[in-house]
């Protein structure tokens, strides 16, 4: 039974068919924002949305059934857990947000489908070498955070006002999305050397995320040379190994020539 | 018949005479586009402007009489076949906007000149090896504007009352244009913790829109590192050649050296 | 007394001390831009961060009396001793703004964690190899701003007023922040050709940025590439000695088989 | 005297003397944009500028007569020349606009300062390789502003009512500047498939000019592991020429205990 199930699961054509039904999952979530399809056709598009989850839900019982704490060692499979877990909580009061969060499902086609697979999983994999180029960023963001609430929180509240708003408005800053005409300027008419704040930030700021980004292209340049490096070194090697073996038959035939002249001698 | 049309379509100073009226038609319809000018000579800018037409009809028709099949298998002929037909369909009542799209004759100056046909063609050769990680943003983007519906709808019509005014939406705040003053900053008084939307898909987007373009990056070198590495890995095999070569004429100077030693003690 | 203290300040354990007391006094620091915390527990916050200081200023003096001379030749230590001293100035008076820098302290923990020390020393390594092209955008930036304010003074003296606002306005137009709507269109309504300024601007300036940003990748991928270059060159010039030697051993051989022949023939 | 001249222009202390004019030129020409300082001290600028500009004149009409032809055919004299020049034309009436160009004069830095002129060098340099690719951008970017004029103009004359305004929106929709808000939802207001439009015009923009970055990039990469590559291979010669070299001695001495034993056989 045990065993049956696991072939199941693990056959390409399962695999498929819930790569389908995430498919037809997403297009059913995206019918389900449109008011005038879901007056005519509502209740079969959240009858047909109920059936798949359903589906979801077997098949993610069926795998913790199978691989029982492997489960849960997977960070692939764990989730898969959370984005059904979310369609299946009740989303009422306090948790209506959770109703919008459904449509998380539709990422589980990042861990169904093997190229996504990759894709998502070197994504993730160039993130450890960002940590602590990251950090360096977040405490020069964190301290322009807490110096701009100290300078400008009382005379501009709704952008400086407390320590969360400032981080907010730096990191609009960060993106440089309106940080002069919507920002800088008007606090300049207040404090006229405000930019002396602003500019270092914008420069700091935008020269250590593009050192972030360098350090992306260089760490991807450099598992690629590494194995071209491997390739010559490899050529090397086999021509060291080649050239030694035509030595040494070279210098067994030379102490055979001396082997013969010695026999000959006596 | 057939070969002489060959012949002369196929013929440098024939392509050259095709580039110059493309250039001329260039300027011709740039020139449509000010009243001035078409008040004053509208009708020959008009005349000329369809004589040209005519002569790309005329070559368009040879080369799909010469090439037969093969014009059809062709992606650059069927773009030329394209944006001549454009031209020449009647352009009235709801076709109105394929008047506009004329001007798309131009482009075939891409498919023409040989340098841009280059350019364009490694363009379009980056394109395959980003499908994948292309896809896993489009995902990311698909969810995150089903959820801004969800959300977001009823307050802000005007940008995501619907599924497609949302992925318009956040396609801006990809751009990063006008993100927190023009929408995230709105938006958040009515929903004080949207931030907690906006800014985990400016991260996430962005984070993957740079390693598309690093995959580009990453691509451009390997092609071209690929290249050089052979170069190194050709130079130690024609040296291995090279030195084996030396080490078995040694070797047969020994054999012989041999033989002549045991000729003489016979 | 002094070895003691030595031993004391760079025992890796007062280290750590040291790094968390720079991480509890940067949430403090946080904590006093709230007003409601500071209104219930602004003495214990105050009195803590006193505290902190305090522990601060002990170890810098005790850092100068230990290293004497060094200490100013280190620029970390300079780096520390500027901004512990920032928060012990008296800040009142026109001198209010220091009381906002005194979170500069938080900065300490670049300095003291030893993985973010590396990522400062890279990112500042990178600085000079900038030097000559960085002071190329900056003399293309001054040229730009006195035709600016020359141009534009008179009409838009909010923007071009003196040469300070015309560098602020073009350091606006560089991360291209509003340029257009905000700046160019207002102007072209004066001066209809002031897209002959902006545009050229924008293009060289946004070209010369282009090549600072590559100027650091192609340093970073030189300073990794020699490296594996060298690895690569010394397996050849390893394979070169092995084999020079074993062909030695080869010529020694026949070398004695000559004496040995020679020997036999007397 | 023409060679005593030369000696003279060409010395070393005289290049640092013209280098410092140039940097005190730059002060003088920041100092004249402020009212009140020209109110003050106006007349001694000016009278110290026109003194720097003759030293200048004087250096050039020097080195017109030492070179000749020379002078003529080197870029950068030629680029001295006609910042020289645009400061000695009289700047009244239609020729106003040349008075705010004097300032270019402060660009001869770049050609003088030889570090300087390397970076300026190394700019130039890339743009070759970039033509072609910049012409293909430069036709889409023509296709579409003249397909924006033909749809757009009626209804939006301020920023589409001729190819001249077209050409400049979408070179401010290309920097991504308010192209959304300020730009296409405004125009999908009367056409609401607009989008069509302006999202596939950002798409190809972008992509193409990031092509044109990575192809600066890219060639930066070419030319420097083009290097690396040469010192491996000479390493691999290296290895070459020592290894047959040993293998020469050897084969000689084979040869020699040939002869050897062929004369004791006789």
């Amino acid at each position: 039974m045990h065993a049956k199930l696991k072939l199941l699961i693990e056959n390409p054509v399962t695999q498929r068919i819930i790569i389908s039904l995430i498919v037809i999952n997403a297009v059913l979530l995206g019918l389900e924002t449109s008011g005038a399809i879901m007056a005519a056709a509502g209740t079969y598009i959240v009858l047909l949305d109920k059936a798949i989850l359903g589906v979801f839900v077997v098949e993610i019982v069926s795998r913790i059934y199978i691989y029982r704490l492997n489960f849960w060692k997977d960070p692939w499979s764990l989730f898969d857990f959370a984005v059904v877990s979310i369609a299946i909580v009740p989303s009422s009061g306090a948790f209506s947000v959770l109703r919008a969060l459904r449509v998380l499902r539709v990422l589980r086609l990042l861990t169904m489908v093997p190229s996504m697979r990759r894709v998502v999983g070197a994504l993730l994999s160039a993130v450890p070498g960002l940590i602590s180029i990251a950090m360096v960023l977040l405490i020069i963001y964190y301290v322009f955070a807490v110096i701009s609430t100290n300078l400008f929180a009382e005379q501009y509240p709704q952008w400086f006002g407390s320590l969360g708003l400032s981080l907010y408005t730096l990191f609009q800053i960060m993106t440089l999305e309106s940080w002069s005409m919507g920002i800088a300027r008007p606090v300049m008419e207040t404090f006229p050397y405000a930019w002396a704040f602003f500019i270092p930030f914008i420069l700091v700021a935008t020269f250590t995320m593009l050192n972030l980004f360098i350090a992306i292209i260089v760490n991807a340049m450099q598992s690629f040379n590494e194995e071209e490096r491997k390739e010559t070194i490899d050529a090397v090697n086999v021509l060291d190994n080649d050239l030694q073996g035509e030595l040494k038959l070279l210098r067994q035939e030379i102490r055979e020539l001396r082997q013969f002249l010695t026999n000959k001698a006596l």
